[in-house]
């Protein structure tokens, strides 16, 4: 394998209406659902697919913890770019790290992330955290390890 | 003025159905869109209406930064009790925490907090961060004294 | 049991900052989500619980058509009741009715409806569309009744 | 100009997680989220900028109502269309038409449209309901007789 081939993920999107405050500035809850979203995404690139991985083997990356620093505000009709890496991992969790920017300027619009546990869901009411199983943990060990290479 | 009185406000919701994720809980980003809300009320129980804010003296307590950590997830029709209170306050910004519980059992399930700065408005297209406004600082530090004194 | 008792079911509101676009008025399809949250209400208010109807008997009222028309616009800070109530009553399906009035002056803003169909959904891929079962009829025909008697 | 050109606009997304209810189903006021953005999208096609017709000319289309007829469920990773044409106009009203199909095999999934007049918006607290002006309402012509010749 390539190093780096894997490991960062790209999400664009246009800012509607709808994603708008009365401030014409985006709603800051909305940046949480293209985080998600974006999430979803990178997993989709490593091909992992969360709902399969749900449906199969009652596996899910639920969040232990989120947040975003916002620098600059989106206004309408602007496009942006969502950057989704892995920034930190161990036996249970992984910390995705989300870079939004301006597409235009590449301006550093939001830094978020979303440190994400693994859990076994079998029984509905009672989700339990497990350590990653040992083929996804490959799989986000390599893209961690590539994300980094990059960096340094 | 007895100390106390308005250093805490709370909003009380029950879960619905579009709140949920196909595992049957909360989906994350809704917990933003309530803290949020929790934030207006939190300033309406000062007295302060932030649409009032925004209109007459074009200022707005803009977001820098928001987190949330979880600990339980939140299923349907449960009722959640959302208590906001002030854990910070600067010069120009103010830190919102919002403790989000189960109502029945009291059990905490997601901490949030906000870190909000105060901005002009003034021109649309260039916010600017100003010092907190006398009046709106004497509020604040009052109402962020009385729930120190609750804590200690 | 009285004519009446359970007809009708009341949400209260208050507009918030994230209902808004940028024009200071409620995104339309907030109102949407409102109203699934007083369809839900609404059935509750029988004593039928959604929830308990899918996990229990996997059954669901899933839905054939929606629609709103739009008289005035809600803005910041406003309340806003929904009166949500059955228009009619067939063998697989429900259409309910929902009122959306300013709090302050009783004004009607929006009027809602949604078309709810009967479905089994014991196969997730492939919902099938079932008579409502009787007793579940009988509690909507009741409910469907008193409603009429009122308005007549 | 050739007939046909400007006449449709078409919005691609995919299905993701946020957008699920516990069935693994969309939500429904998901779809009219995806409804106005095509709407807005449809103008853009037009070379008609909603957000710049407010600011310079404080016009807004506002609803006058919007309704959904739901055939198939979507679900997760599902890739979505939305086609988006005028189906009517009138001297102050258009109605958009969305027709929401799965892109795989093209079935049809959901039937919207959106009723939507012309607003003067000078006084941000009473709206008033004006002709649609006639350069706009050229627009608005062509785009609806092309969408009808391929109709016919």
């Amino acid at each position: 394998m390539k190093s780096g081939d894997v490991k960062k993920s790209t999400v664009k999107r246009q800012i509607m209406w709808g994603d708008l405050d009365p401030l014409g500035i985006v709603f800051y809850p909305r940046y949480y659902e293209w985080i998600d979203v974006s999430g979803h995404v990178f997993f989709q690139s490593l091909n992992l697919n969360l709902g399969a991985l749900v449906k199969e083997r009652r596996i899910i990356f639920g969040l232990v913890e989120t947040g975003c620093r916002y620098h600059l505000p989106a206004r309408y009709n602007e496009w942006i770019e969502i950057v989704t890496s892995i920034d930190d991992l161990s036996d249970k969790t992984v910390v995705l790290r989300h870079d939004i920017s301006r597409f235009s300027d590449r301006a550093l619009m939001v830094e978020g992330f979303e440190k994400r546990i693994c859990l076994d869901v079998s029984d509905p009411l009672m989700f339990k955290a497990i350590e990653i199983p040992k083929d996804i943990r490959n799989i986000l060990t390599k893209a961690h390890s590539s994300s980094h290479k990059l960096n340094s």
